[in-house]
């Protein structure tokens, strides 16, 4: 038995089903968190045993080729790729939120011009990226895509991950060919990846959602939100989870490209859901924008277009230093984190949960 | 040792902090449930070894003694009473709720004429009532009451429990002398016990509330909200409780004194968030006047006020069999619970939960 295989055995996780299925030393997901996780945490995640992810919604087809090439360079374990599956909506007519904005093009001197990536739903070239690259996972936000992309994915031997938020969503992903299943609770920092039903009043807290989509689904199940430490991933576990996804915790890490603004919030212990970022309800931090102009409002449209209208008022202000105009997406258990580098952090925390689970049955 | 020991041992809580606080044999506490929970259910929950509550708030003091001589008589355990501690607004306006509900009070040929019980705040004479029979415990929701009479409790024997729904408040409910702490999240059924703060997007899930008010207080700490079966008690002792209550596991039990409506909703797994019962917001059961009017309307007057107007509507409904015009308050994990005699699914809940947590560090 080599070292690799015996330090596998101390590590004693009990319930091996994700491990088993993905090939991963330790049964956690660095969270996929466009704008803040890029190759330097997937990298490190990786190293540490964990799954490392690359959110890939903003990216192109060819910054997704060559950030897998790093990846692949630097760090030898599974990877996924995470794609959003959002219908994209006929352009809206942003004028009242334009208007709502007025005063801080005026404030900072920029034209009411839109401009920044949107966020784009998984696509014919990006389906072609996935079978160039082969991740060993593709995890879907907000829906799986149509059949036939799925089915290419599929075919890539790729192992698909879907995410929801509530238990006809579990079924359906289930239903849809999902090999392993999130349960995002509503303490989840981001964006919830509601895609059955609208009423985000539906939303359902991770204690109550998690053991309820482990009985109703057969596939391995992970859980995502309000998990801030060991103490999470093990009760977690007890709950019926096979694997954890962690967000939060790794915003902490060195590796994650987030400003000091936002490193402060995740500390206060303080979210918010939002629509002003994107036009989606997503948990964040507070800060100016939302001081303002309150968290939700009418005004902003339909997800994923509010953020084109505020992309330059956000890029002024962070030009002069000032971060509340941007997401800074923190989970209800946020402050729980520590800073600590990714790799050495996941080690720490895998090694924690099993102890607390140790012999758990 | 008698048997008695002897069984307390062979179940084998490894966090006694609670159960030594208060003396039961698990550290488990049936939700006092006003309306639904009565001296059959108290009594058959500490025949199980729970601590039996009694729901006070809709009591007067002459039925509190009768309840409490009650319980005594047919069983031997430490008790319960749950007091509500908000401040009684002013007779509001409610001309136009009475005007929402019109088109019932001429549906059902009722009278606008309020009626019906309001929840009333912990005063002088219940006060005197706890100085009287003595309860092993009191605890309150809606914060605590004033020094005076919390000084007045204490000296009476009694352990006093506050209900935290932020970091915050479990804060305030320590400095000001509670001897445990409830953390209930967002997921529990009836009324949210927020008291500072008043912004219901503060409210936090159970997975990332635990633990942080667990770190933030020296005092034992009682989960609440979301823990539908044992997997939902091991899990919050991992996450640092010491006890938990339980609501709408007990909801399912024959001892419960709700209809076969709310019985049947308890199954739907389906919550919502609500002000049009009392005004306050409270978690359960969808039915037809949060169907047709909306879960939330800004008519209804101030808590505890909105039931007045609303009682004659519900008790004509109710006389027909219509059981959408009350609360059928539910938690997000109801789905979870099984029909079985009080005392039994304690019993079995316990020795479950201990099962599962049996070698966990």
């Amino acid at each position: 038995m080599g070292v690799d295989a015996q330090q596998r055995r101390m590590v004693g996780w009990r319930n091996r089903r994700f491990v088993d299925l993905v090939g991963t030393e330790h049964p956690i997901i660095q969270a996929p968190m466009a704008g803040a996780a890029g190759v330097d945490l997937c990298v490190a995640a990786i190293k540490g045993g964990a799954l490392g992810s690359l959110p890939c919604a903003m990216l192109t087809p060819d910054e997704v080729h060559a950030q897998v090439a790093e990846v692949r360079r630097r760090a030898r374990g599974p990877l996924n790729l995470n794609f959003f599956c959002h219908r994209m909506p006929a352009q809206a007519d942003d004028s009242a939120w334009r208007a709502l904005l007025e005063p801080y093009y005026r404030e900072f001197g920029v034209e009411p011009a839109s401009g920044g990536a949107l966020r784009l739903p998984f696509d014919e070239a990006m389906c072609a990226v996935v079978e160039g690259v082969r991740p060993e996972v593709v995890s879907f936000h907000f829906g799986l895509p149509d059949e036939r992309l799925l089915d290419r994915v599929r075919a890539a031997g790729t192992t698909v991950i879907g995410n929801a938020t509530t238990i006809d969503e579990a079924r359906f992903l289930q239903d849809h060919g999902a090999d392993a299943i999130i349960a995002q609770g509503a303490e989840a920092g981001g964006h919830a990846g509601r895609f059955l039903g609208a009423d985000p009043a539906e939303a359902m807290g991770l204690f109550a959602l998690l053991p309820q989509i482990a009985d109703a689904v057969r596939v391995p199940v992970i859980a995502a939100g309000g998990i801030g430490d060991a103490r999470g991933i093990a009760a977690a576990f007890v709950l019926g989870a096979s694997a954890v996804q962690l967000g939060s915790a790794y915003l902490h890490t060195p590796e994650a490209r987030i400003s000091d603004s936002h490193r402060q919030a995740l500390k206060s212990g303080r979210t918010v859901v939002t629509n002003l970022m994107t036009g989606g309800l997503a948990r964040g931090a507070r800060g100016r924008l939302i001081d303002e102009l309150g968290p939700v409002r009418t005004e902003a449209p339909q997800y994923p277009l509010a953020s084109a209208a505020l992309a330059p008022i956000r890029a002024a202000a962070e030009r002069r230093g000032e971060h509340g105009f941007g997401p800074m997406w923190a989970g209800e258990a946020a402050a729980l984190g520590e800073r600590l580098p990714a790799a050495e952090l996941t080690r720490k925390l895998a090694e924690t949960a099993v102890a607390l689970l140790s012999a758990t049955r």
